[in-house]
């Protein structure tokens, strides 16, 4: 499918499109686009009729969208990709041959062992093998490959158990807005339907709603598994997982235990993570101070804290830790840009 | 210190006496008391001077709060505390001398030798060796044993990993009403300084504020280890527990991986907990139904869902399941009257 070859290297000052601009990832690449002085030459969004014609904010300009066909990618260098599978798989391959690098934030080609699953902090050397699309990851398995991936780097990470605390932007816009409209209707004792989640979400949490599959895992779980195992280049790595969504806006979290192949200590964890790339340590014992998602929001590196032995593995091999990211941020928009940054000439 | 032996048995009518009635769970103990029909001659509330001379609705009618002194149990039968830890070490050995069975709410009994720490699901047999004093476990090992011990019982479990979604309710009626009112303040864009819990709790989640402790597991940690193994009757089962307090204001969830000493099925787990006293499964795949705070709340029942294999063990002996039970009643006053009910003539 993806047969031509893209330039390896972006130039100085690329031309980008985004695909899907006006959900909550979009409106975020944007932001880090601006933020990171991405040093783009032009900018184009796209989306589907329905949406074509909206105005959109930019760096104190406002831009209009367009409507998304066969040739929008005639002139684009980079095209972030944000608006589904569906749109994903027929237009991806249609930018590259375009020319376009393709950074895609959908599902459609995560598993594709043409195209690199990446993670930059965790496995930037896979993506020399593109052939012209880069796929970001589930923003769980983003999230927790960079806490874990200097861990693995050090000690071999032989097991692992995550259960996370997952916050409304990971089903997008509209959710946020019905947990926020959810919520105050039940503190004035009103009725509410949810629509856009198959739960009421004010001070509830349930399992993550992606259908459950053969093996008792749901979609969003099966995601992560797989996603980290590739991330990781574990493709065996035994990994259990339990997702909730719980009324947070926009960071997820996860407790997660880690196996080695031999005793760490919490000590070396700690000095590992404290030099890590995207990541700050948030782990006061004293002050009782750890990752939460009113730090965590808006911020670009992943909160990592509560590093201590996991004694329910008694042979000293385990460790247990506590890890907050924005879900927008590194777990999507944040991870799709730092990609793209990786293509810029030096 | 409880020397004196209690009759092994309560009257028929016995009179009652509660210890701490206008807190959360004492609100719960009154609630659950009539609503399970207990069959009480007299009741009497105790609190310290500043509450006494409060009315308390009971059952259509009117209780007042008495102030707490040496003399209050002379004619009580059993005494309910759920006051703190510092009263019950004060109180309960005077209750006792008087003659009364003591179920105490408090941490304060919960390791002592003498005293059993007992969730009737679970160890009910343990109660035969009281010497007076029974104590109420704390609500994330008691609604977590109550899902567990018809496991251990049939397939031996050999190690737990938990990490918790906790409620306001845990932290009382004054937290339940911060998240209340910093979630309102939220939603208006008002600034809010919490003053019950050290962190912010409107769409926000955060490690249990219990002191942390030279294991780098806080008290809340601790005491879930520390309780789940004395009432599972395993001294030294490995136990990792990761406790998180989430917004949510009455219903405890956790997920939890065990492992067992042999290959425990999904369906064999299922059989088991359809019929466990105090369980009600909710496991529902199809429709992606499963434990929730918004159906465990207020529900006596402990909900069981998402059980399925442990993905991170590869041995094929560890199962994860998710469960979530009311805080303030089987995590509380459900599972202390529960145990006064044991001592009911049949």
């Amino acid at each position: 499918m993806l047969d031509q070859n893209p330039p390896a290297q972006l130039p100085a000052n690329p031309n980008v499109a985004i695909v899907g601009s006006t959900g909550a990832v979009g409106v975020e690449l944007l932001n880090t686009l601006a933020a990171r002085g991405f040093p783009l030459a032009n900018l184009k969004l796209l989306a589907s009729a329905r949406s074509a014609g909206k105005e959109v904010s930019f760096n104190g300009g406002t831009l209009i969208v367009e409507e998304l066909s066969e040739n929008s990618f005639d002139d684009v260098h980079v095209a972030f990709f944000s608006a589904g599978a569906t749109l994903s798989r027929k237009f991806a391959p249609i930018a590259v041959a375009a020319g376009a690098l393709v950074v895609d934030n959908s599902s459609a080609f995560r598993m594709d062992p043409d195209v690199p699953l990446v993670v930059p902090e965790a496995n930037a050397a896979a993506m020399s093998g593109h052939a012209g699309v880069v796929a970001n990851p589930n923003c769980v398995a983003a999230i927790a490959t960079v806490a874990l991936a200097p861990l693995h780097k050090a000690f071999n990470i032989q097991r692992l158990n995550l259960a996370t605390y997952q916050a409304a932007s990971g089903a997008g816009a509209a959710a946020m807005e019905e947990l926020r409209q959810g919520t105050q209707a039940y503190l004035n004792g009103d009725d509410f339907q949810p629509e856009v989640l198959p739960h009421p979400y004010a001070f509830n949490f349930f399992s993550h709603n992606a259908d459950i599959e053969d093996n008792g895992y749901n979609g969003e779980e099966n995601k992560v598994i797989a996603e980290v195992r590739r991330i990781m280049e574990r493709p065996a790595l035994p990994i259990g997982v339990t997702c909730i969504r719980v009324p947070i806006l926009r960071a997820h979290g996860m407790a997660i235990s880690i196996e080695f192949d031999q005793p760490v200590s919490p000590e070396q964890a700690r000095a590992l993570l404290q030099d890590a790339p995207g990541v700050k340590l948030v782990d006061d014992r004293e002050a009782n101070y750890f990752p939460m998602p009113v730090d965590a929001s808006g911020q670009e590196d992943v909160l990592v804290g509560r590093i201590r032995e996991d004694l329910g593995d008694p042979s000293g091999r385990s460790l247990s830790i506590f890890v907050v990211g924005d879900q927008l941020l590194k777990g999507a928009a944040l991870n799709a840009v730092q990609i793209a940054e990786q293509f810029l000439p030096a």
